[in-house]
């Protein structure tokens, strides 16, 4: 494919926001076009603005880019990343889809948006046909929100999707262990992490508990009719990097055993493997046999950060299955989330160049109209 | 009590070990008269053979002692403490009862044995009663064995006694974040555990699954009834120093809602703080209402590591309630549950001095006949 | 001693002052009367305010006491500890001083004042002889100011005094590694210290390189004469909790031999340990003498906290001598340090009751007037 | 180049082994033909041999194959690297040379033999005209011995390298601050590391102090004249998992201001620069401008983990300046610096494969004489 698209990277200083630069380094469609940042960060060069937190140097590209204010007239670009703070996402993210950017977003107020997909594109690459209607409603022109869930559900949710189609999931257990940059920066101070384990992430289980069961949803009309399995999530924050670990026990509709489990998690392939997009992982999961992995700094980075490691699949004296998975928190539940998104979101023809559209349409987009 | 207990360590070399030197330096009853350790530290001073591990000075009294080697005849005690790696200790922990030594083990391999009490002495006192049995059964004099769970069960059985006594305990599913000096010494090497988690402990889910039933047991004529509970476990390593945190959720038979059982954990004790022995924490078990406790490093030394701290009590979406416990696993996981099991044997006259023996029977035990 | 202060802790919710009421607890002499801390703190129970960092438990006495605001008007106390942020502490301090209370501070800005002693009382008990100038130069009445040493300081100064005042110490090299609560609270990220070491610490460099030469200097009339030495310093913050660990190597004056060395530091007692003040520890310095000592876990904790640990003592191919020292950083090197201060210039007459000082003087000292 | 030689790796199953087959993996020169292990490893698979530590996946080439006995019968190669542990590596690396395998050794033994290189091929790329002198004198045909030097050396020396030439060197006083994985398998207890420094390492300072003077020596006639320097070094064990942190302070025999020497950092290049090397770094050092690098986790894969990075160069108030050094101790520290020693030999002819020497020679050489 020789189109690029230019992107803007929202909230491009944090771990979320230099993942996403990392990994479009060299992306074969996408280039960095805007960096954002906060009010004290706008009007600095990146690496002056982003304190660089990743073993792989900061690309050259970048570092003297000045980060821009995280507002639409400031940005120039086909789509943007959303790598913004939580607590800020919920409007400027709106704000730039009224204005006509695809805002393809890791943040979290918008993932319980009825009208907006919570999607992994290996995961429930349908519901994409959300957009549609979420514009109607909204009154949006070329812009919408697609989110990304939570980066322990992406790890969990990746391993039940295959499972659910094929035994179906009714309960799922998981207790976690979550690596310190998951807690975004500064995050969690050293002196609280060292030597020690919080049990404890604010409104994380929350989310473990709700996410999973809107992305193994049905499309139904212009909604998602949730899945319906239980979840309980009990949270921990241990002294490791990153890599979030999780001790899952699940209980299945269908009877199988413990091979039929592992069979179907490894041969598990969706809608990006077959299209063969930049991201995608050759297998969303990859069963391990070793009687003690994954392990977290061992299998975080397989597939490049993109593959769920599973392993320790063995039966439950309570429910029906166990196993020990691992997600690279800042790429698979994270920025590689986002992308992989995007990429998708390409393939189905629901992003366009500015160009694309102008050519199309006969008409200037908004976003590219000045009036903002 | 003015009585003194001459007391043996045996395995005194190792992480187990040390913690039981440490908690008896000052002990009220008992005082370290014989250290012993393998063929390579026999001979040599404890300062020399043991490295010692732990925050707190090795003792000077033991500093200079030579390291004896572990058999009968080179130990001059009332009785031991056996804090010998599992892989050896069954049958030297035999060839000392049978030479007449009450041995107060922390080692694994006679914890299923039908007729040796598993004992927290403040969970399940009454297993006491299976003594006189063994004795008779294995022709034993003044010997006996008895033993204390593996370290993170004993911080599991003393979160569920006080359930299972209110409510009936149906079924318990944990995951254990597990700390660096519960694998003993050398252990996990550092390569292994730093800014990683690893999921698997040999044998440890087994014990884990299998000892709370035998320990919330009731005394039949001569044996342990199991209690009937379905255990689930999943077992981590993760970097830290001490202390075994575990994320826990269970099924109770009665009906109970969160603040009874909070109460019901609160409000446990047991005979051991009924008769106020030395090594008893004022409550076996504290409860935390912050929603960010226990913690690893915070929390382990509560009561001098002798109590297991609850925190984050609420309930389970698949089984009924779920909670985090933390036990300090060298303390009220291994050293400090034999000490107290010892105490409250004295307490119960299980344990005399062997003048006290030689006084009351009129002839010379065993262990004082030099025969061996 | 019968005699009791009331004394107030400026600063109180962060490590240090975490520390000084830790330490405080079950002093013969000193009862913690008033916490204060910032705006957001002042008005919560210090329990929800401070977020209790340390291994023992929160005092009960503390917990509930509501934290003030950090002026004299809201002081009840015969003198203050200071263990205020640097950034802040300088005016404050000296609003306190000039209101009538004697500042015992950690905090750095004060610390290089000609008039104001900075004091570790077993190195230079004697500078307590700037108080009286100081006073009357600041036209203080029964306030003054009073600081100790930068936590690696105060570590490295106590292995040079006896040096010092046995041949002479002309130049110093020191490379630092330095705990996570060396940096105050929030302090460092934990993404940014797991598995890294970090090699600066802002301003740290310039404080060791500068105040152990007013600390091993002369009174002179009414100022310091620093002493004359050479000192190069290279700091790095490594992934441990408590305690300073510190390379060292020196030049001597005088002819030495490794045996000299250790011997004049082992030896070394000041006017602390004759006057068996309660925070002095035996020995100010413990000379180790296995290869591979001191160790920053095994060590910290040596007499409590309060003495220095010496270790690897051996002649060096460039300058004279080397070794190594392990300083606990919020004891030694900060409340521990304040506290034996106070409890010297208690013994010097430089610390009285407020009722005291009524009774001698006949009339009222500024801190009890009310007109502030 | 079209030429490809078969290498095996001795000891391949150990921390610096894996990192010779991870960083063989794809090398356009050289092909992994035999892995060889101690006694218990041969004849198992290398996955289960080998414990594999890295990050990057198994090359899954060499999962399944059969690690052999380090003997020259079981190995088919044109010449090898070791990897052997330092105390069993000399005997065995001298029969290999014996029995005509040019050994490119990362241990210990064969350092300081006066007639093997201790080489870093850019740093003394010179050093290599002693082979033929060794040849001759042991007698040796096709074989012959070449040593890398100890991890921190291998640091240290790379950035005094380009000071000795612009300024000359005269005086090194160094402190490291060194990783887990620099210990070798299993190396450190992890309850030895967790939140702690250990100022220990055998015989560690001795060849840092010692192997400079070698490497930065001159070729006289058939021998090294070691260069004049003193080196004062100290080091600690901290806990990082990859890169030992080396604080450093220097004496030049020539005039530089701070500047100089950054220049002279930055800018120097070698004959493997000049000869475009697979493996060698574009530059040896990069000189880092920010006040708080070179960090140990953001830094060390630099150039592949190839470079040495320095920082916060500063004058010294003793010597005459300061530096931070970053090394990867198994990268540019170990097999990294074998690798590139060998591709310096491939480059001066020095490394014939079999058949070259075959068809040179006319006649066989040993290895290939089924002699042995």
């Amino acid at each position: 494919m020789s189109r690029r698209f230019k992107v803007a990277i929202l909230g491009a200083t944090g771990p979320v926001g230099q993942r996403f630069l990392q990994l479009l380094e060299n992306h074969p469609w996408f280039e960095t076009s805007t960096l954002t940042g906060s009010g004290q960060s706008a009007g600095r060069s990146y690496r002056d603005a982003a304190g660089w937190l990743l073993e792989t140097p900061l690309p050259e590209s970048a570092a003297n880019r000045v980060v821009r204010e995280t507002r639409p007239g400031a940005v120039d670009a086909d789509f943007v990343f959303s790598a913004l703070d939580s607590n800020v996402a919920g409007p400027i993210e709106e704000e730039f889809a009224r204005a006509g950017f695809p805002v393809i977003s890791n943040a979290a107020p918008h993932r319980t948006d009825p009208d907006v997909p919570l999607l992994l594109a290996d995961v429930n690459p349908g519901h994409v046909a959300l957009i549609a209607e979420q514009q109607r409603r909204r009154g949006y022109s070329t812009g919408y929100l697609v989110t990304n869930p939570n980066c322990s559900t992406a790890g969990l949710v990746t391993a039940l999707k295959p499972l659910d189609d094929a035994f179906g999931v009714e309960a799922v257990s998981v207790v976690t262990m979550q690596a310190a940059s998951g807690a975004g920066y500064p995050g969690v101070p050293s002196i609280d992490l060292l030597d020690n384990v919080i049990p404890f992430i604010a409104n994380e289980e929350e989310k473990l508990e709700i996410e999973p069961g809107k992305i193994l949803g049905r499309v139904q009309a212009d909604a998602i009719e949730p899945a319906r399995l239980a979840i309980s999530a009990q949270v921990n924050r241990v002294p490791v990097v990153d890599g979030h670990l999780e001790s899952v026990s699940l209980k299945l509709r269908a009877k199988a055993n413990a091979a039929d489990v592992a069979q179907a998690l490894a041969e598990y392939v969706s809608e990006p493997q077959l299209a063969a997009l930049p991201s995608a992982p050759e297998r969303p999961v990859i069963v391990r046999s070793e009687r003690d992995r994954p392990q977290t700094r061992l299998d975080r980075m397989a597939a490049g950060g993109m593959a769920v490691v599973v392993g320790r699949i063995r039966s439950c004296p309570i429910l029906d299955f166990r196993f020990t998975l691992l997600v690279h928190n800042t790429i698979r539940g994270a920025a590689g989330a986002s992308i992989l998104n995007a990429e998708w979101l390409v393939k189905k023809g629901l992003l366009r160049t500015r160009e694309e559209i102008r050519a199309e349409s006969g008409k200037t987009p908004a976003v590219l109209s000045g009036s903002h």
